[in-house]
């Protein structure tokens, strides 16, 4: 079969591998057909995941049709829809049964990761009973690749980590894909006020047709001080990270208001200063996560209801056999006005 | 002044009464500029709350403008426009530092149950610094008189401690004004499924412009083996009691699925059976509450946000002076088609 | 093998079986060292639960070693000492990935009733993995036996469906072993006074001895009466029932303050009355709950620690074949002084 | 009267002042009969809190009998025994009305700090209905003394911040008098493991007589080392930072676990490394708070109920007018093997 493969850092391939087949009794091979690229493949790419090995298929979202299952899976057969779930889950451990499958002894996010991934016309699936979803007849592929990873994550790691509650002021700093998904997500919760920051004018354009009240240029250094006007030198009840860097990270600090929630998506490659000499009586709380992907579930709900519109999220489309292409549009993400990139196979 | 005074059961006459002054250095009163009428005011009418005196003026939601306050009140000042609470907190006591001021000692529903109420043209508000709301200078009036009562009892005895979920199936049984206002208040939770019980198909048509997926008139005895349709079977996450009888509190036993909750608001004037032969094992929560009103902080956030309209609820307009009118129009809400009517002084 | 069979109401025979083998990949047969008699079976016995059929092995509670595991089983091996839940866990289907193993779509409270149980000299576990749990070396035998069912049942459907916080007055309405166990485990979370209300004055000793700060004999119909007069006038904050009939049920009704939580954890046979028309305004939530068995885990580190001892709650111990006389011990509860009864194999 | 006044940094006396009166009708003066010295009256007094003017009476900590109040006080009288919350508290804004009175728009922590303190003969107390609280006729003054603020301390930012649960394990980085407040208070929630580090044996001696069950003297710089062999490598689910320094704050990031919380309660003078380039992944929380005092109507239940002995916190006994040798002494803590000094009045 063909599948993107990754030669070390700046090097990816789309070229011939092995057709993978079982392994354990719990797994399933899954004929993808539809995947998308994460902002994660880019580090990746750049080799600040040092830990993905040469000859790795990458790739952890996407849909397909269950070509093959193993003896142990109970919940899904050959020919069923499915939805791949970036975090695979082995549903015994000690982490999976907290909730937490993120931490999963034996899975975790390990697709396109430690084991290949679904940036291929098949890949295999580990617990698939408890790592795959059933696609309902009458959804949207495009909506269901979205569940994969960015919104459970926007929405985990964003929104229910920050404790979003009607009301609330919730700024969002960084409207990239995982940002817009906070964005999107936040808005179960019914916040009063959703103000955006980013240095992108395009994508605070695009953060104002997702349902921003608010948005803010970073690019003149006044993206506090203009919070802080907004919020009348409260701050606010909660800030998103949705970039991974210091600088972002400094202003939801400087921009939470006592009592507020700092919840952090963004990947970070270098540690920051925590302001405790200020912020050590201001009854506040941060967050980190790496995605459970437990709100899968709940998330297919909101979108078979029409609540929640994954699509809005897709800028561009291309087959699979184009996939180096892709990555290229969606490594300028700023040139080309890219959000998420479907590929399609064939 | 004029005022709206109950004379016992059947028996109300808009007449002259005393201008309130202030009693405590706490109180304020208020110049009423707009009330309405609660369902709790024709329970009262109808004599089943006998503890309300002869003489006594009703009503308990409303607005207006501050005309005096005493010398302990130090957040309100006169010419203030000022929304009324429907419950009285002292702010002090233990239940009010608990959250729970409908239990407050020296206060809770007291106006026009025990102390003189807002269908006047004054009012006497005690515990005014705790018990009044400013309006900010762009709010809708309209709106602001649903925030006293009806919204805060939909959204705190209905949908939050109904504790809907995103992506939950709900039912609201009722589509009166405060089941309507659960109807309205539990969309800021994002369920996938609002399904809405009721007898009248006027009050259906409107529940469904009000955010309902699903409307079922219940005349035919039919509603639980429908919900249990569009429900596979499982029963519903959330099941509302908007209406106060036997019957429908038996409806939600009936459609509430494993691990639900039964969210009452109803005023039930007997007892009801519950069937814990069959619900003992199926870890389900039933609440009550008397309204906190500790939510009109974040209800009049979303509403000055545009995210609630809570001025759909109304239907009808009255002048004050022909409240005895109102009392007939609202008394006959199926007839009338009536939800809230608005009382305007002058 | 030996077993206990069930042959209609009445009716039970300790005779020879058919050793039970493995049936699916997920399951295991475990050689059982210890189990006991839960109240559950002496209502099967009753026949109040017509779905268990003749023929049946009784028994969802006990430890033992791993004789045999299938394929599909990862975390157990031949000759590891195990705790056995009284609840199967799928791991995979909705209500196990929600924490409801309870009603598990393919498990929940299947041993001895729906499926050959435990007290026997082997048993077939399925799902393995999720269904059962490693003994730590030094474990005491006694305390682990406790945690299949009896602590489970007391933490999960008492303490924490009552939401028993530090400081608070509990009632415990039943002080057989899943009320001691009720009042064992509420004891995590500090409460202030705990109350223990039954017919026997030996079970209130014995309540007292396991942490009750007052014990109340209900023979005279006086409870509700002293609970009022100890929490003066307010009421308890919460309120576990732990008998399963409607007087009990009554009593927590009657003794619930404002905002209180009742619990209950009783087995009922009969519907009961719900005085909605007191509580709807009294601000307090009911709980259901078959057990969960989710906190297994969390209970089997309090022991482990030494904060929790369930070795207190056993007051007889019988050889596996004299499994009728240990029925008719633990039948006369009451006669006998008998809390929990333990049988050892061989 | 006599108080102790702080003339700038080193320096305070104990000397005459005017005795407070009356100044708002929500005011009440206490005479004092007891008080104490808290680890931020050291802060002020090495000039680290420069908002503290010179000629400032310090302490916020207290019992004592009420002299007098004004006309907006209803729920205390002249004579009666009162406790002294260390949070002033209006219970009208919107922070007191959210349950954070730390950041009261009028109050907070005022009490010798904006405003004259307890280490005096008489003190001011505004708003004291709120601010106050009523000791029991059979309640000991030592343990009242310290519900004044270490106990609410250690149990809000400590212990509930951290979300401490049954059979947690529990570090406590810190063993000073608030760390050790958070030790006691941590043992309302049943955790299996009680580590408390620090780098006095003296106070790790005490750690154990509290309750710890693994003490870590940390002087070798191997504490982390030593903390995750006791954990098997996973690390702790709650962190309790009780000193206010990199280091410890550093120890904390170094030995949480996956999913873990880190609650810090130290009174930080200069910012930290937070490594979020390891803890971005780790589901972790991190928490501040001024302490809020809320729990002290819950920490008095306990207190009266036996279950909470803060009087084991107190090593050193002085008359007010020592209270500069009670300095001398507190402030050479290691020295003194000093926790909590009493002041007597007179």
């Amino acid at each position: 079969m063909k599948a993107l493969v990754y030669h070390g850092p700046g090097k990816i391939q789309f070229e011939d591998m092995p057709r993978p087949s079982l392994r354990e009794a719990t797994d399933a091979v899954v004929r993808m057909t539809m995947t998308t690229i994460c902002g994660t493949d880019l580090h990746i790419l750049k080799g600040d995941l040092p830990a993905v090995a040469t000859g790795r298929i990458l790739g952890h979202e996407g849909i397909g049709v269950v070509e093959e299952v193993g003896a142990g899976v109970s919940r899904f057969h050959q020919g069923d829809r499915v939805l791949i779930s970036c975090i695979t889950a082995c549903g015994k451990c000690e982490y999976c049964r907290r909730g937490m499958p993120s931490h999963c002894e034996a899975g975790g996010w390990i697709l396109g990761n430690t084991i290949d991934g679904t940036q291929a016309e098949f890949v295999r699936i580990p617990f698939a009973d408890t790592s795959l979803y059933a696609i309902p007849a009458d959804a949207d592929d495009d909506a269901m690749v979205m569940l994969s990873d960015i919104l459970p994550t926007g929405y985990e790691c964003g929104a229910l980590n920050g404790s979003v509650k009607p009301g609330d002021t919730v700024a969002v700093v960084g409207a990239g894909p995982v940002g817009l998904s906070a964005l999107l997500t936040a808005q179960f919760h019914a916040p009063a006020k959703l103000i955006v920051i980013d240095l992108d004018d395009h994508r605070l354009e695009v953060a104002k047709q997702f349902g921003a009240t608010a948005v803010i240029n970073s690019t003149d250094g006044k993206a506090v001080e203009k919070v802080m006007a907004m919020t009348s030198g409260k701050g606010v009840d909660v800030a998103i990270e949705a970039v991974g860097v210091a600088a972002t990270f400094g202003i939801c600090q400087e921009i939470i208001g006592a009592g507020g929630h700092i919840a952090n998506i963004g990947v970070h490659g270098a540690s920051v200063t925590l302001h405790l000499e200020k912020l050590w009586s201001q009854n506040i709380t941060i967050t980190t996560r790496l995605v459970d992907a437990v709100t899968t579930p709940l998330l297919l709900k909101t979108v078979m209801a029409g609540r929640l519109k994954p699509k809005q999220l897709i800028t561009h489309r291309f087959r699979l056999k184009d996939v180096i292409v892709a990555y290229d549009t969606f490594g300028n993400a700023g040139r080309e006005r890219a959000l998420k990139v479907i590929l399609t196979n064939p």
